[in-house]
């Protein structure tokens, strides 16, 4: 992030807002840039170390990290030893500032929803 | 969206905060799933109403519209007749609800900064 | 697909093999575009739609079939809704030729190899 | 790919026809996996390398290189630094075998056509 913003003046909201629109969108991203993607258990550190650089080269990323669920990968493994990357194997954690606002979002299978929930974790000014 | 949240709990903000949030998860994922794709003047119409049902489908979704750029795609075909779907061809509003707070979503390319920028175009609660 | 194909030179390969190489690229982008989706009973078909209008746009499409599994659409919903297109709800048959060769090449869930298989269900010159 | 292939009975083609029919679902795998994803020049290996990974994990495959222009990565920076993966910016080079026959597949930017052609360099029995 240059250290003016050059969009600012799009904006119609506070900055803790932005930060957690700009957290939406990483977590978006992530989703449906990666979800089908095949992987292998020699695959897996790779793929986690290119979702990670690929949210880092985003605006107001301060940091993030992705992790694919090992056993995910290795039990659900195809006739052909990989499997299709599934939303459920994902938990991604990106913390995103914008001026004086920090949020922390995630992307985490929720078992009591059955789902893979994207949430903000935190969100402070 | 049911009317009682069952995500509520896991989520550390406002009303307007996650009403921004949910506007960036479904502009991250218009992005990120439809970029790339092969569209010709023919196919134009139903990719626009498929991304407004995908959009649709998803928590929070009051309203969305999609609009691809008719002119990039005629006069940008390759030789063989079609495009691969660019960010910069796209324009999405998508308005987003959450208890009390509104927030009106945008994608689109700002030829000021050469870039397909998705910012909060409207918050109210 | 023009008359003379403009790519000819670049191949070592005969009609059939080309078809065959053409039917392979049309189902891989299908399920590397479109997996990981949100859809919903509402938005189905509009989405059935739009991948066989990407399909056609490609080069050497001469038909093509898209057909996404109502019950896993309605029977898989989660807390919201709606659910993520996964391979092994997706029937798809394309039908590409390239000089005097047809190839039909099929992506469905094939419940022996529990795998959503891509292969050619024909191929004639 | 296991010893003996377990979808073999699904095929009606030759084993130059079936390698021709897996390099192409790898590229387009490859094409409608990864273009969109944000790329910037500390990332870009980390992509390539996971795009490689993916590829592998894929039955068939004997060996895969894939480079992305680093002048498109570096030149091509909008306001925040980075850009979006375009296929005209990826070499993609796929060995695929089945039984006796081998097919490499390519995908590169071919200036005389201004298109990322994907191609059979080489098809062997």
């Amino acid at each position: 992030m240059p250290e003016h913003d050059p969009a600012k003046k799009w904006f119609r909201c506070t900055d803790a807002e932005r930060a957690a629109f700009e957290a939406g969108i990483k977590l978006g991203a992530v989703y449906h840039q990666f979800v089908g993607l095949a992987v292998d258990r020699k695959g897996v550190e790779a793929v986690e170390r290119a979702i990670e650089a690929s949210v880092r080269a985003q605006p107001c990323v301060e940091d993030v990290t992705v992790r694919i669920d090992r056993k995910a990968v290795e039990g659900g493994a195809g006739p052909y030893g990989y499997v299709s990357l599934a939303a459920e194997m994902l938990e991604v954690e990106v913390t995103v500032t914008y001026g004086k606002a920090t949020a922390v979002g995630t992307l985490r299978y929720v078992p009591e929803l059955r789902y893979p929930l994207m949430y903000i974790k935190e969100l402070k000014v």
